[in-house]
């Protein structure tokens, strides 16, 4: 019973079998390695086009900060949610990889930024006015931090809007394999087709040991020399590479991923169904492996008693978090536990 | 005949089993788990003291830079060498962590500060005049990027010349199992009995994935709390952390990472007694596991045509570098192509 | 008609005066001079104190950023208004400073911090969840962006608060001779007796060329090395500070500071006047020099037509600023445009 | 007899009384006011060109730092004299205003950067190798450090090998009139037309109160927004910025700036006259305003004892600055002292 979050969870076994499989002979440093280039096919495929460049990284934070400080200035912003992560559990990261940039908080329901909220942001932005920091950035985040979903047709029109204005979009997919697992998008439609220039892509959440993709898009992919200068000097650019990449082969062979994500998506729907047959609101739909019940201080207190472990979130819900390791018998367990 | 560097080795077979053995439940995320815990015991133990706190990363560069942080403000300066690490081959790593701090760079033969430049540096700062960055921490390499070392004693001597201007002591122990191999002094001897603050404690090069420990030592774990604010944004802090500590347990236990480091040793010595031999002269004394033989181009030619792997230096020597998977016969090839 | 803004104003005559004689002979530089060291004597007069130090910039920016740079780390943060100078107008100042610090953004009416929000903000400080930023200094501004004015108590009542959670406090006082002027508390009342650590003291809005007083008071002058060496690396540390100095004397000699200040606010009451005279409401109480009528769109063509200057607020109100050269004909010219 | 620097001079009586002329009337904030603006014609007319944009700073170290900030990024490098004042005088401005660039120290008699160490340098640029922080830019001062000029030619000469491999050029013109009084080249034949992209224009030396102008020359104008915002960011945008701009005004208005530069040229080559009469090598030629006399211990503290204030000098000669004030009673007073 044990919801505290995806990133506690164990990596899948074929992660570790990748490793040991890598762990044979010389190899060059730094990413010059055969099994990073080796990427690059299986990210086409997913993709569906030849039009990148991409970086691994084993944080997420680290991942973000440094996509975001190619394309947001020290003298730019970041429009985000409030809610997202960059804004509340990276600890000033993009402030510090941008040299002082800042983030501009945009609210909307959910964590997902509100349309009207992101076009009046856009308005307001006016290089000229020296003395206000103009947005040079969006950043949304799919699944977000409550869970919830934006659909590519919502990520492609944020996107234009966006762009409209100049600014570049980044996709902060720690969870994207969630959302993608749904079965609506396709990876592509959901990043570069729907105008995203870079992208996170997160696979530690799903299942991996450490391993997050910064992939460049299209016009993006002229930062790639920066990227990499960027990530040498944050200590991002790991000396034996291969093995982050190794990861991501496990992860992506034969869209272990995707069954990896949709499992944890089960998992949650079964959660969620058993909060609301036990008469329990949900604060947000579940888009993904993310539970936000409004339970009691009552139900709260007797779950924890049972060995329940989970988080109360800003708001009055509680979060519970499924992962790929997830067993039913926990499900079966929080509905057991309810009911006494 | 790979003698590129020590980071293109793979890691050392027990490394992943342990990942395996650790790949086992939930655990605490962002460094809460058992298994780096546990780590406390194994540290205590090499360093033969309790009074120590630690923080790991993936990278040596990261490690580096956020142990400096701590100790050198944005107006200050750090002195090193003008070859170390942190100033020839980590891009700005230092300035970046420290937020404009700067590096003085001080001389001295095979990347060993001489004590001359360190007394000239030491007796030049003054606080007092704003104009000029004073310097707040003295950081150290052992072992050199020359590949030589500093015996402990001289460690304490520069600690405590540091130590009376008020300075903080850094030690990029990178490589720090190769000189430790050698038997002629103890982890604490070459470290806080030596008056060293904070210590980048390297195994990736011995033998790891990627894992570096930075240890505080003493009075300096006040900045234990600024120090993991600082990894958490720049991405140093990961998810699940227990597969940096899995390594750190299997590359400690049983003293796995001086055995490592001493079999690079020996084939170091091996060839650079293969070099004398054949009647090249090494530019720099051999205290660890790299050679810097002043080769011909004829012979450096040659060992390329017969498949070795190496680099040039600044100063006109060739680098080779030895790791705990150089084999015997990779040492005989390259005396049978100097033959040929 | 011109009430775009009091830094659009002259200065006073005996500014420019006091300029003329201090230009003689040679005078130490970069601080060093007599006539920055002889300012002492005046400050400790108006603030009542001897324990205090100051430094001079030529900028309300760069002095904000430098007080609050020396009391909010990089990995820190500081609590203020959503609409204060520091998160609006400044171009991302604090956070060039502090080297990417963040501002957390607080509400209430009228640019001035509601008490429940400070509240809520301070209680939701845990510097051990190393995740989210710890605010670490709680600046006020009095006057407020809005042309209101926090009491003396009131400015207590924060700081204590503030103090109980050990931050520090900084007061933007660019227009603090408006809020003094009006006769309800003492500068030393206002500043260091309240639990103000930092100052800036602003004089360039009031009448002087560009003259701004950085004051630390009490504990907080420990920090005098930081903030100069601070001030020299940032281009704050004017060779010939003298002519800085100098504007001061002229400023604070005889109480000029709180006549001119008196001066504006009573343009700005007459002016006020006008307005509601005219049926106009206003936005906010006027506590100072600022008037912000909310003009029907026809009336602010009027006097736009008839040759008024003024802006646009957000919110929907028009700003109008009275300095120290507003003439009475001015305010009697608006009355008479608004009758027309 | 006071030799201390120019920057302990007073202004000149027309600089004050172009303040008095400018204080008259409202005039736009930050910059946008006329007195700023109708600089235009007067810098055109000097630099013979209309193709450039201008900034004002009251800072030298501002006006550097600002300067560089635009052409070398927080991950570049910026090649300068090892005596350099960015590199030694400004607190590490530089590093702070690039966001942790880096100075990459050039060696070369008397501050001017030896042509071998240059072209090295250069070569050694491999903005591939991601490892090392590539230079994007070369910042030369003239006059230098140590009293000496370079050449128009050399300029040139310079510039074109940095711009072949991609950098910008940065002149540090801190006393640029005093080169230029010499009458060996003009404003444009030293700068733009020599290939310099950004210029600190120094009249605070001269005898201003405190006025630099950044000039960009061509494409280098393209950074002109971005130069704004870091100006504003950084506490250099003064609200009352026509007080800036009059000094300007006064030191350009009939030569001026190059008339009182060529006064103190004329005093610095008299002072010269006396040390080599009275038998004192000059460590290095006398191209502007700055002697350096190799003086004994003796003759040193006998020209103390008579009240003269100089500087020793690393290397082991002495500074002497001479200003637009210096008189020649002074240069009397040091020749009586020195035969006394």
């Amino acid at each position: 019973m044990n919801f505290s979050s995806d990133t506690s969870a164990p990596a899948h076994p074929r992660v570790i079998e990748a490793l040991a499989s890598a762990n044979t002979g010389m190899e060059a440093s730094y990413g010059g390695d055969t099994v990073t280039a080796a990427l690059r096919g299986k990210l086409a495929a997913i993709f569906e086009t030849e039009d990148f460049d991409y970086w691994l990284t084993a944080s997420g934070t680290a991942s973000n900060a440094l996509a975001l400080s190619c394309f947001c200035s020290s003298i730019g912003a970041v429009l985000c949610h409030e809610e997202a992560h960059i804004a509340r559990d990276e600890r000033g990261a993009p402030e510090f990889f941008s040299g002082g940039g800042k983030l501009q908080l945009l609210t909307g329901f959910g964590a997902r930024i509100d349309r009207d909220a992101l076009e009046t942001a856009l308005r307001q932005i006016n290089p000229a006015f020296v003395h206000e920091t103009p947005a040079e950035a969006l950043s949304l985040t799919n699944l977000t931090e409550c869970g919830t979903a934006y659909r590519a047709a919502e990520v492609a029109l944020y996107a234009g809007l966006a762009k409209e204005k100049g600014l570049a979009v980044h996709l902060d997919g720690a969870r994207l394999g969630n959302v993608l697992a749904k079965g609506k998008a396709t990876a592509a439609d959901m990043t570069w087709r729907a105008g995203v220039d870079v992208l996170t892509f997160g696979l530690t959440k799903t299942g991996a040991i450490g391993c997050e993709i910064i992939l460049l898009f299209g016009d993006a992919r002229k930062k790639f020399g920066e990227l990499k200068a960027r990530a040498k000097r944050a200590g991002h650019m790991p000396p034996k590479m291969r093995f982050l990449a190794a990861q991501a082969h496990a992860m992506l062979e034969g869209g272990l991923w995707l069954e990896l994500a949709g499992q944890a998506n089960a998992r949650a729907q079964a959660l969620a169904d058993v909060f609301t047959q036990a008469g329990f609101d949900l604060a947000y739909p579940v888009d993904g492996n993310e539970v936000f019940p409004r339970l009691t201080d009552e139900a709260a207190g007797r779950l924890t008693a049972a060995g329940g472990v989970f988080y109360p979130w800003p708001g009055g819900a509680y979060r519970f978090v499924c992962s790929w390791s997830t067993a039913e018998a926990e499900i079966a367990a929080v509905a057991g536990a309810l009911k006494a």
